[in-house]
């Protein structure tokens, strides 16, 4: 089975952006149980389309294109497929009506030009899009079947999920079965990862492993092929087991989980509520916990406060403390921890203070440098750790750091003493 | 000048990782005035790399491939373009010094397996790599100069600023010189910006204008190709003006600018200072603000404050009226930009409430409904906006929206009817 992908846009030639389509096809296939073959990118012009179009029609079963189907003069992707594949362009009343129909529920006018996104080529079927203007096609063409995707990566995404692969997976006939496995790692890098578990795979039987690093996560994937099921499946268990025994607690999320919606099942399931304190992360973990709806249950207040001032008012921080400690240290961490925590009421309070850089970093606290502190109603704890890479790396590092430190608490774990 | 880059490596086809270096590789080369044509990807193994190589020499003059000069055994990019270019694999005596010397300097003993990594092509040219142990090496073949540079980014990166495209610019006279500009938009849709500006486009005369989504932002490519490098420039400006007029205030940072920095520039320029008050976008706003560096020169305090009775606790914002009026309301987010902006001190302080979604909507107030509010010294306004859309997109129109007031007020623009 040969499947590959073509990326067609000017933006992504150009270097505008950062094609993260074909990591995500790429992925879902894998998962799927098929991998991708090559991929091609080619600009927004007509003759490379057509180019690209007919060298991957030729020497593949399935091609899946994103981008180029929008409104403006520069999406060329419908008139360039039509004329690769000897199709003439008409104006496809079902897309049209799809078209009429998202702009009435956005409540906006739809200008004369926009319909220029239902013009597709002839004797094509359509992938429904539900959440955009742009329906994606299917070209049959040589052999191979030719889907055509927007590029938003929103909307790819639906649309691969809801009608691409199943599509390949019905003209498929898959002699094996595929069962895969994905496992979110904090606190170790990827080659110690590796170190701890490479040797739980069994390429002769059928079980791969593969690593992937998300900063600061690292996604651990096991894949297991065979032609009986269930033996497959209980392959596949045994192996996870084995995994999580050797990575321990460092295993935050698994399957479709991450780390922000693992954090907030156990806030909702304890029954705890929390607050926070921010100054180097500034309402990143604020804005991480909130992004999750519902989060209003268990969150009850978040405060910003960067300078030494605020934290006094705000926090109830003394400024001798301030003054003899320094803003980044345990102490003000941990006075952080408890002035907000006794402010908002909450069941738990936590607060981060340190240095993102680039500047503000010393020889004794380098820029890097984070004090945590978590407040419950009797004690505190707080933890110094040190941090390496740019302002955004060390923001990041930090938030992940601090939502670990919740659930950790909240499923009643030692603190990770090995990071 | 034909110039298409390829990516080696079974990590980027299994969707492992998301490929930057195309990105970077095409906008270093765009800065230079040369156009990526085509990106291929191709993983692992022989037969796939020595196709790719083939494809892309006889199709252009420059190819420049990224990956696979590693130790391991899955790193197959050398003895591959031996094959495809009809070389044999030897010894490289000058590779072989640089490795070993780069193990001197981190102190760590060369395994035999790393001396792999100097088995290379006959007939090449090196480059160097003054920060990792890989050498790059170039092939001239079939009239095509084929680069080859490790994947790592920071590597590669050095490699092609210091010796790849000084390279392609000695071989290349350049008759035309190349311009571009690049001008952010806020609180249009893709196809009304193109409506407004289509016409100033003069591709007879080498102006081209292209339109890229960002959202919320529409991004504006304005690039003008010419013989007459002053006439050129002229062309270039004299329509970066035109748009400017035709798009008014909704351009809200141009070049490497972006909103944040904008708004960032303008809180120093003006010293003002700044609080904020978020409820539905908790913490986003803030995490923006800080996200840069200096930002606590402005950014005085932010609360997080999701509950009723936080916004009456923290921001005095009174119980009769989150009764009377209801937590997402005019007159709750002008109470809460007066209380944080009187508690923190600041000169100006933003308020932000609203409905994300997807649950708490009503009729009268459906999903998206979201409340912006400033209060300066002596003055207060809000404005009610309808936006659409799942939880992130709200979340993320509303903090952009909000940045877009700072932004204006700023400025001293009036605010903007028409969005």
């Amino acid at each position: 089975m040969k499947i590959s992908t073509l990326s067609l846009g000017d933006e992504v030639i150009y270097g505008e952006i950062v094609d993260t389509n074909v990591a995500h096809i790429a992925s879902r296939l894998y998962e799927s149980g098929f991998l991708l073959r090559r991929h091609l990118c080619v600009g927004d012009n007509e003759p490379d389309i057509m180019d690209a179009i007919e060298l991957l029609a030729s020497h593949n079963d399935f091609v899946i294109a994103t981008g180029g189907l929008g409104p403006t003069v520069d999406d060329l992707t419908a008139r360039s497929a039509a004329r690769a594949t000897g199709r003439r362009l008409v104006l496809n009343e079902e897309a049209l009506a799809h078209l009429r129909e998202r702009y009435r529920l956005m409540g906006r006018e739809m200008l004369p030009s926009t319909e220029k996104q239902a013009l597709l080529p002839t004797k094509i079927s359509l992938i429904p899009n539900p959440i955009g203007t742009a329906c994606g096609f299917i070209i049959p063409h040589k052999g191979c079947f030719l889907f055509f995707l927007p590029g938003v990566p929103v909307e790819m995404k639906r649309m691969l999920d809801e009608t691409v692969i199943p599509f390949i997976l019905s003209r498929t006939k898959q002699k094996t079965c595929i069962e895969t496995r994905v496992m979110r790692v904090l606190g170790l890098s990827e080659t110690h990862v590796e170190n701890r578990i490479k040797e739980l795979a069994r390429p002769r039987e059928g079980l791969t492993i593969a690593y992937c690093v998300s900063f600061p996560e690292v996604e651990v994937k096991l894949r297991c092929e065979g032609d009986n099921e269930a033996r497959t499946k209980e392959l596949l268990d045994t192996t996870a087991e084995k995994v999580r025994e050797q990575l321990g607690d460092h295993v935050v999320a698994e399957g479709g989980e991450t780390i922000d919606t693992v954090v907030a099942a156990l806030f909702r399931e304890k029954r705890v509520t929390l607050s926070l304190a921010e100054s180097c992360t500034g309402g990143l973990i604020a804005a991480k916990i909130t992004d999750l709806p519902g989060s209003s249950a268990y969150f009850l207040e978040g405060a910003v406060t960067y300078s030494n001032e605020t934290k006094t008012r705000r926090l109830q921080v003394p400024a001798e403390l301030l003054e003899k400690e320094g803003a980044v240290s345990s102490a003000t961490a941990m006075a952080m921890a408890r002035g907000i925590r006794k402010a908002s009421g909450s069941d738990i309070a936590l607060a981060v203070t340190g240095i993102a850089g680039p500047e503000g970093g010393s020889e004794e606290k380098p820029v890097g440098t984070v004090f945590l502190a978590l407040a419950g109603r009797s004690d505190c704890t707080a933890k110094r750790y040190q941090f390496s890479g740019d302002r955004e790396r060390i923001r990041r590092m930090t938030a992940f750091t601090a939502l670990d430190w919740l659930r950790r608490h909240l499923i009643s774990l030692p603190d990770d003493e090995e990071r």
